[in-house]
């Protein structure tokens, strides 16, 4: 029997691990779940022990641990592969939006129901099992390879970047892995090339040092809610076109080949509005929406609060509100430079009568890779292998600065071999990953490593 | 003994009542707090009882019930005066910018502290220690007099109306007497002669049926805090200008003679920013501080919130955004008719990419009453006899929607006899009562109905 075979024969084990895997509530954003995390951190240590890893290690951060893992036995001949994943989660609320409880993972007909059943723990999986499948077969993997599983993603790992600082040589490598993405659809394979970095600000206004009664004071003092409201509706025109000076001087325009790959994204307009729940789609004109949500870069505000928020009418004029506020970047925008444009421009538009503070909550660099590459061929012919058809190259919209980190401090492109659907609700509740895919992204991830060791 | 000096005689007993008052949590907003409600109604009837009224009675409504009391023995040839006043309380959040628990009475220096302290519990209550006295002394009322009290005045009183209408007979007056304002500093009184009303609104903007991952949909989906904020922006300009068709349409000019009256109202800019803690007042140019918080209609956001509102950052591109609106309203600005041009304005400026929805909270008319009626005398001359001073006639900023219903269905004008500070923190944290202004308050009603009653 070989891998494949392997892979093949022991899905529903493979399917109850991943389901242990989920139970545990490892919700990066909240203090209160600290002990989940390191409750995932050792059940994914062991896990990488079964599958045949010699050397695995939980090894400690200022934050979440990282969890390491080397199999270096393949030769120096061959490349050495960095697997990326990570093992915490977004917060699932609004909880009442959930059809079935979010860290109780439910099959229904082809889908896992649960939180971060598809980013990550389900994709982070999918390269232990592969290794496993080769463990139980050939008793070695055709390629060296080392993992790195992080706990903070969601928050923006800020203890990624100085831990792979300080541990280049342990983690030199010749490419990095990571399947933290998505294809096109159920039998539409895609690799994503470019991806969207981030910025992520926070920004509270101050009126008065006290809530007052709107009655008493109202008219004479500036309410904080509406001069942080008329601040938000400044930094972007009605069509999304964001007005803050500067921001989109370091755009990388479409090259005219990527606008023709592009276009041939499968996009259903009704299918689109029905899977957002949208009367329409919105944003700059001269953009499609696939060229809107992978290459254009946006802003979002992400929370807003401030004021008297439960039932009933309170007259008051608040102290202060807030709100977080996030953009996608596009390559070779840098989000340091993005969140001091941004600062700045808050700061210019805000108006004397109230004070603001910004907090600079993390960012991401967006990134491309080269097409053409060994290692991009064979994970191009490993998805046509399993899927049967040829998979469109892609830009992603969402963010995953790892990638840029890799290239900039280890010196090594990434290959994204997602294997999400775009309907899988990540960050959303009722998040899902399709079962089949699961399954196939085992088998697609034991091809390439077959293929990137010959 | 007469009324007043039984009243001075008796500070301290008062003030003990009052904190008992004081420490039922009745918060009409908050319906875990209906109990609380039944308890202070019940306090009251209590109290009313042992204050001599013959007839005492908690008469039930749709909402929470409404004490009645009456005394009727001063002869057909004197006035009946008809008081209002409140139980209910504001909800005390945020609680942690509290010094003293709110519903634990804390006396400091010369101030009590609690919320309700100053509206309306201790205001409302000095209206029965004045009849107390009277019982005490005389054994009768100088005139006759009939009491309600109400427990939801702070979420708009939406069945007062409708028990005033039914009780026409029961509630047939000369006279509506209110303490629920304040006067302009501890040695100089005011009477109120002008009130503000009110419209409030909860707008609610509705993008995608369920959250989504913003890296995903951004750009593309019009993002319902943003549209939000771009609506709220569009209300008004940056220098409070209201800027919705028609809204000053039947704004009555304050007359010349009005305009100097307002002028005599102390005011220190200094003072006045320490008060409020802020940098700098705001709003309408052509106006002083004093007009735009009485005489001139504003529009505030009460409160604002959708998206994730935890510590952390989380990527999401929310369905909703709601908030929680309110307009100060002059004579002769009918909140109805204000209502409706809001709606209307949030709906033709509202994106087509989205969904709003507008909830009527509450709302309530302005007043403006004669200052020469012998009921107006009176009260001058209570003021003066008690204070050593004559009070200035000023306007008031916030709502006391009854007077005008008292006006519209029982055809009786209103004495606003407050005996609040200006500083009493209203609605906000570390609410007070100055406590030499309870007892003068208690003895300017005796006065007051001593003056009437011969």
């Amino acid at each position: 029997m070989n891998a494949s075979a392997y892979a093949r024969e022991n899905q529903q084990k493979f399917l109850g691990e991943l389901q242990e895997f989920l139970r545990i509530p490892s919700i990066s954003a909240q203090p209160a779940h600290q002990h989940d995390i390191e409750r995932a951190a050792a059940w994914l240590s062991a896990q990488l022990s079964t599958a045949g890893f010699p050397k695995v290690e939980v090894m400690a951060t200022d934050g979440p641990p990282i969890v390491y893992a080397e199999w270096l036995t393949a030769g120096a001949d061959k490349p050495t592969v960095l697997v990326y994943g990570h093992y915490d989660v977004q917060p699932p609320d609004p909880l009442d939006e959930w059809h079935t409880p979010p860290f109780e993972p439910s099959v229904i007909d082809d889908d896992l129901f649960a939180r971060g059943a598809s980013d990550d723990k389900g994709q982070a999986l999918i390269h232990v099992k592969a290794a496993e499948a080769f463990h139980a077969t050939a008793g070695a993997l055709p390629v060296n390879v080392k993992c790195i599983f992080e706990g903070e993603e969601e928050i923006g790992s800020p203890h990624l970047t100085p831990f792979i600082e300080t541990h280049r040589e342990l983690l030199a490598a010749d490419l990095g892995l990571i399947s933290d993405t998505h294809i096109l659809g159920k039998t539409i394979p895609a690799i994503i090339y470019a991806l969207r970095g981030l910025a992520y600000i926070e920004v509270t206004v101050t009126g008065p040092d006290h809530d007052l009664h709107s009655g008493l004071y109202g008219g004479a003092v500036n309410n904080p809610i509406n001069a942080l409201c008329r601040m938000i509706a400044q930094m972007q025109d009605e069509e999304g076109h964001i007005t803050i000076p500067g921001f989109y001087d370091k755009v990388r325009a479409l090259t005219p080949e990527e606008s023709v790959d592009l276009t041939k994204v499968p996009f259903e307009q009704k299918a689109w509005l029905e899977e957002t729940g949208v009367k329409a789609d919105w944003g700059e004109p001269d953009y499609t929406v696939v060229e809107r949500t992978t290459a254009r870069p946006t802003l979002d505000v992400n929370g807003i609060w401030g004021g008297y928020i439960e039932p009933g009418a309170k007259t008051v004029l608040p102290s202060q509100a807030s709100a977080k506020i996030s953009m996608r970047l596009v390559p070779d925008q840098d989000p340091v430079e993005i969140t001091r444009l941004v600062k700045d421009y808050l700061l210019s538009i805000a108006p004397p009568t109230v004070n603001i503070s910004v907090k600079d909550l993390h960012g991401g660099e967006g990134a491309i890779v080269r097409r053409d590459s060994p290692a991009m061929k064979a994970a191009f012919q490993a998805y046509t292998h399993v899927f049967g058809t040829e998979p469109i190259f892609i830009r992603e919209g969402g963010s995953i600065p790892v990638v840029a980190t890799f290239q900039k401090i280890l010196g090594i492109e990434t290959i994204l071999m997602g294997f999400g659907l775009p309907d899988d609700r990540l960050h959303s509740p009722n998040e899902k990953f399709h079962i089949p895919n699961f399954y196939k992204g085992i088998e697609t991830v034991v091809r390439f490593m077959e293929l990137l060791g010959t």
